[in-house]
């Protein structure tokens, strides 16, 4: 089994490290590699995404990714910044299933901006297709306009696009992850504006056919949107696109509060994978020691889980966190009076004592 | 001054009913036509706007809109639905400019989702652009795919594009908006992934060096929206294109709790604007005289102070309404113990009085 090691920039080094002590904790034989990404990859090879740490990645079974992206960056064209690094691994491994779970822990209801009564509880997955839409739709770019409001203006545009196998597959997985949860899929587009959710939603409806104990059930992304914050709980599963997922996985993830608990998993279809924390690279907090290194450390459970076979350990791993949580633990994140507040490698020591 | 009123389906009739009612009783002088729009119009003449109608929306200096949209239209073709009244009127008068405001009423913040301290006193300024993005661009449709994931399968698709005339006109009406309220502006895009994007936020920049008093702030779509969740206090005027407002300015409005409450309005470069409430058409309580007019009635305040000019009219509207509210009058999705449920005719009778 081998694990490409990407850490990235910001945070992403010092939580990657606390992942894999906790990896190297279990009685596994894993084969770890390290490989620059993002910013740092671009500061020591001109380039977010070297050919070296693709080809490392594509030789995996697994990566577990850390975060890339810096303010420092910014100024950068757009193919050379941290955040290309992240599009290119998806594209080229056909990553094309995201599974970001959307969990509220019962000890950290209180972290939440919604009511308590609201959140508690709470255990959505989201499922966002990832490699299609309009993030890597053709053709794109700048031009003068021929037709639309400003004729001969200079304008921009983007393609949104999908292709009746892309929402086929995408489909199966949503459908299969919630025969083994409350089968229950609610299917997000906007088929009331735009042709390509049209088509979503229909072949959508085709494939949950073939899924008769699944309830399936259409929402608008507008509607979606409102009804995560009204009623989270209401939802199970959501299997959208790579644009609204983008958006709506971020604000599921923001309602438990505790973003830096929520590992993402991010799969092709020899359920290779990429494991990465749902958070970013937080330069504002980097090197301090201070950073949450849960998400991470989950992030290697959902890695254990989905591409490596080795179920026993990603529970390990989980109850292990869990049992820190309960021990009272906390980063400066999820810290609130009462608790222990800890540092990033004591709380990686913690979930290693309690594995 | 002529005001076309159009109610629309569902709760639309009964919500506009009064903020007819109380625009009467204001002592000005309207001139007011009624028309079907939506399923309405499609059950009587066979299309969900009818020249007819479209004919009297452009002659009016404003429009007075319920909501429109039933279940029981959902089988008909996208082009005879009733949400293609709404787009049709956008795109016909040209309302490229959607103010959606986003308050949370003292009285009322128990009924938000949120703790009482992140949403007490909120205020912010959605300002969407509604003319252009991907609900307008052409080409779209479906064809077989010639590249991408599955050259040769079906695929559907769409165009997002955006022109630097139809960017400058939405920024200056946000820079506008920003100098009368707390000068700060919040311009949301998704320039790491979009091209559209990137050359919105490229002339947002531009256009603000015109308003050097003005704050201006970039943030990407996805963080948007995890920070309407987690601070939405920071926010002040938020500007952002037709997609991702149409999804942020919902999650925004059901942040407050008390969606019944807010209106919008759509404006065009003379003024001329569409006034409806940010809800829809709720047809499970359609004729049980029970929907809140309240948002139809701001509304109608907005009308008045953007198309009609009469600021006064406005603020007498909007005391009236803060003077029921503070009465304890209640329809029932803002009702808590302690206050006094009504109906929609009630409400719409007592702002009368308050008036
Ligand atoms: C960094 C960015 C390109 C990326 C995306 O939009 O997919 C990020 O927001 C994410 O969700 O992983
Ligand atoms: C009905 C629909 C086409 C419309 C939109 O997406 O703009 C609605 O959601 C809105 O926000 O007014």
């Amino acid at each position: 089994m081998k694990i490409a090691v990407l850490p990235g920039d910001g945070i992403g080094t010092e939580i990657v490290a606390e992942a894999v002590k906790v990896l190297q904790a279990l009685d596994l034989k894993f084969e770890m590699e390290s490989a620059l990404v993002g910013g740092a990859a671009y500061d020591a090879h001109g380039h977010p995404l070297p050919e070296s740490t693709l080809k490392l990645a594509k030789e995996a079974d697994a990566i577990l990714f850390g975060a890339v992206g810096d303010w420092k960056y910014d100024k950068l064209d757009r193919p050379l910044r941290p955040e290309q690094a992240i599009l290119g691994l998806r594209k080229n491994l056909g990553l094309f299933a995201n599974f970001r779970p959307a969990i509220c822990y019962e000890q950290l209801v209180g972290a939440s901006s919604l009511k308590p009564e609201l959140i508690a509880g709470l255990d959505i997955l989201i499922i966002r297709e990832l490699t299609g839409d309009i993030y890597f739709g053709q053709p794109r770019g700048r031009r003068v306009a021929t037709d639309g409001h400003f004729p001969g203006a200079e304008e921009a545009f983007d393609t949104m696009r999908y292709s009746r196998p892309e929402i086929e597959r995408i489909a199966h997985v949503a459908f299969q992850a919630a025969r083994k949860r409350s089968k229950k899929v609610t299917s997000v587009d906007k088929a009331n504006v735009l042709e390509t959710f049209q088509f979503w939603k229909d072949v959508m409806t085709e494939v949950g056919q073939q899924y008769p104990d699944v309830e399936l059930q259409h929402m608008y992304v507008d509607n979606a949107a409102m009804q995560l914050v009204k009623a989270p709980k209401a939802f199970d599963v959501v299997v959208t696109g790579n644009m609204f997922g983008d958006i709506l996985s971020d604000e599921a993830s923001m309602l438990t509060g505790s973003i830096g608990m929520l590992p993402s998993a991010s799969l092709n279809s020899s359920n290779q994978g990429l494991y990465e924390p749902s958070h970013g690279s937080a330069p504002d907090i980097a090197g301090k020691g201070i950073a949450n290194p849960l998400a991470t450390i989950l992030s290697a459970a959902m890695m254990l889980r989905f591409s490596l076979n080795q179920e026993a350990a990603a529970q390990r791993i989980e109850a292990a966190v869990q049992k820190v949580l309960a021990q009272g633990l906390r980063t400066g994140d999820i810290y609130s009076e009462g608790t222990t507040k800890v540092g990033t490698a004591q709380m990686g020591d913690a979930v290693v004592k309690a594995l």
